[in-house]
């Protein structure tokens, strides 16, 4: 590719770097960095907008936070007048999986597929302007090929080359079979990038190797080579596992404000700064200074997570919703019937108990009697509804609550 | 698959056991034996006849001794009223090589495929009966599957299994790339097999991973699975590499009979059991007693070798040609000029030699003048051409035979 820097004026130049400067901004890996810059630089030069990429899995429509990481990013790209490419991967999700092995690789219909695709849409409107952004289904390119094409794609790769994706690597070493149509996933995603003649694509470090497919096929097929801009995988609620919709970690874009809000104040305080860097639209510098407060001792950690959970709540729902989020969630959970730092049980026993039972188990009760006494009084609730039937037989699940009166409380874990 | 054996009558079983014994003969390796006899025994008793396969690469049309290890097995399939299905690989023919690197995989057309299979279709015409055979292009299947088709047919093997083939594992034992349309080459044969539904698909030893693939795919899409019969490979001339047209070492079924019979007669004595065997139609029983008369003396090689080559050249030259071509060899290389036991001089002299003193250095004349008057008597012949000039330069070349008069005579090799 031509030297497009070396051709800038200098206003050009100031202009190319502050792009580079935000693109960069909690970016992970950028491959390779010199050629991103030379693209803006050949953006700016000739006035023309880049493509930027994102394929999108057309099985599982629940935007989560985790996914505005991308999209938090493509935006900034958006608003520098460049061209958004969603591709979604609905050739995959039409011919599901072969070997019938992977519940995972579901085969979709048409009507599926339209409206998983409808529904990104839909959710992708919270942070990306729409109207401006072209919608790709893979499929009508994919589904065309040839046996002949297929082969010639093939024969641009070597098997050696693909044994390198970790995971394959590691089935591999673990003797664990891989079916070879395994390997025209990666495939498929490069060739995308030779049909979409994308500058950029976007996607989260597991994405590593398949964006670098793209880079590899647009040159074999003697096309500009994409830069592959990686960003990093946001941990769940957990803050182990990275977020997704089947680890039940997620915080979902179109979940009610409170939901969120909770969902919000309970990630460990270790990932506070990663989720403010990646999954909220704050300025860079108003980051900066929470976190030095946050640090230094100044900001408590519990006033640095509402900042979070409101600024969550107010990029999805507005600035209303989420004050009032906010506000509900002190009221219940703060000033409210249950305080955070409860005792917990770890429940060995059966997991169908009768009320009065499980009262005096606890020891919340002192006796049968006493306890029956206490419901007829009103003064037990279960997850903060009132028991009034002293019959009443509690299934026990993971962190059900049991409250005596206005301050005894014991939350249940199972194992 | 349901055991038909213990269904057969007593004379049924004897009919099939008469099969099986034709069969094995010279057969290197049946996968597996017991389904063999249990496809034939359901040909048997319902009188239905088996199909048998034979792949035929479409770019080498030109028929040798080699192929001919195959088709007389196939002939004896027909002769029990078994269908031959010939399928020419013209689908690989037609893509060619998508790298380009492989002279051997060059495209063909539409008419040099057909030219090529015309080709064949004449010269198995010397061992088969061609108007019962059915003829296949792969094509006609294969360049039709969609990628979706390709995908699902990926996905019934593993990338493991791919890689036990020889070829593959020792590349990649040596880090030589293995392109992924390769692995494309051995799905192609075993989903020929699948549309076919052959019973029986023949090849050489070498075709050992490609046909037990028919095997695994037919299995792998529900259908009775077919049965491997491999043949040995028959070295060529040189008795040690793989009869070949590249190698050069080859006798071509069309070759004329003269032609045919010297080749036969240069093979190495150690191969004419093998040759005898695998490449003539003569009853196994006469063979067993020419080899053991071989062994023990009483056969002298030479005949035997004569009767092998007179064999080869009747069976695509008839009875006449055969015995004229016998006759002919005797009459040029026995009792003609050239004995077989002339002195062989090492030759490290200059390339091109004046013939008079050519004759002096290698002492077959005293001196210059003698060797000068023995040319001009008509007494001295080069390669059997009688030499008339005496300026003659004769240029050096491996087996150049130098004659003086009827029994003087030197064989040159170069190093």
């Amino acid at each position: 590719m031509e030297n497009f820097i070396e051709q800038l004026s200098k206003e050009q130049l100031v202009e190319v770097e502050r792009q580079m400067a935000m693109y960069s901004l909690g970016v992970q890996e950028i491959i390779p960095t010199e050629e991103l810059k030379n693209k803006i630089a050949k953006s700016v030069l000739l006035n023309n907008p880049l493509k930027i990429k994102l394929g999108l899995d057309p099985s599982a429509p629940d935007v989560h936070l985790g996914h505005t990481v991308v999209l938090n990013k493509l935006r900034q790209f958006q608003e520098n007048g460049h061209i958004i490419q969603l591709v979604i991967g609905d050739f995959t999700g039409k011919i599901g999986d072969p070997t019938g092995k992977s519940a995972a690789r579901k085969q979709l219909t048409d009507e599926e597929v339209k409206f998983n695709a409808k529904t990104y849409f839909e959710q992708f409107g919270k942070v990306l302007e729409m109207e401006k952004v072209e919608l790709h289904y893979n499929s009508k390119w994919l589904s065309n090929l040839s046996f002949e094409e297929v082969i010639n794609l093939a024969g641009k790769i070597t098997v050696a080359r693909l044994l390198e994706r970790d995971d394959f690597e590691e089935r591999i070493a673990l003797g664990k079979p891989i079916s070879l149509h395994e390997f025209f996933y990666p495939l498929m995603q490069g060739y995308d990038s030779v049909v979409l003649e994308n500058d950029i694509e976007l996607g989260g470090t597991d994405q590593h190797f398949n964006i670098l497919m793209g880079r590899h096929f647009q040159e074999k097929f003697g096309n500009e080579k994409q830069v592959a801009l990686l960003m990093p995988l946001l941990e769940g609620l957990d803050g182990v596992e990275k977020m997704s919709k089947s680890k039940k970690n997620y915080i979902g874009i179109d979940e009610a404000p409170e939901e969120m809000f909770g969902k919000a104040m309970s990630i460990p305080d270790e990932l506070m700064k990663k989720y403010f860097e990646l999954a909220t639209d704050l300025p860079p510098e108003e980051i900066k200074i929470i976190i030095k407060e946050l640090f230094s001792g100044e900001l408590h950690p519990r006033d640095a997570k509402m900042l979070l959970g409101t600024t969550i709540v107010r990029m999805f729902h507005g600035e209303e919703a989420a004050e009032k989020a906010k506000q509900q969630f002190i009221a219940v959970f703060q000033q409210g019937s249950i305080p955070d730092d409860i005792p917990i049980v770890e429940w060995q026993g059966e997991k169908q108990v009768p009320i009065v039972e499980l009262l005096t188990i606890l020891g919340l009760q002192s006796s049968k009697s006493e306890a029956r006494r206490m419901i007829q009084n009103g003064g037990i609730k279960i997850n903060e509804e009132k028991v009034l039937d002293i019959q009443l037989v509690v299934s026990m699940t993971d962190n059900l609550i049991v409250q005596v009166g206005k301050r005894k409380f014991v939350k249940i874990r199972l194992n």
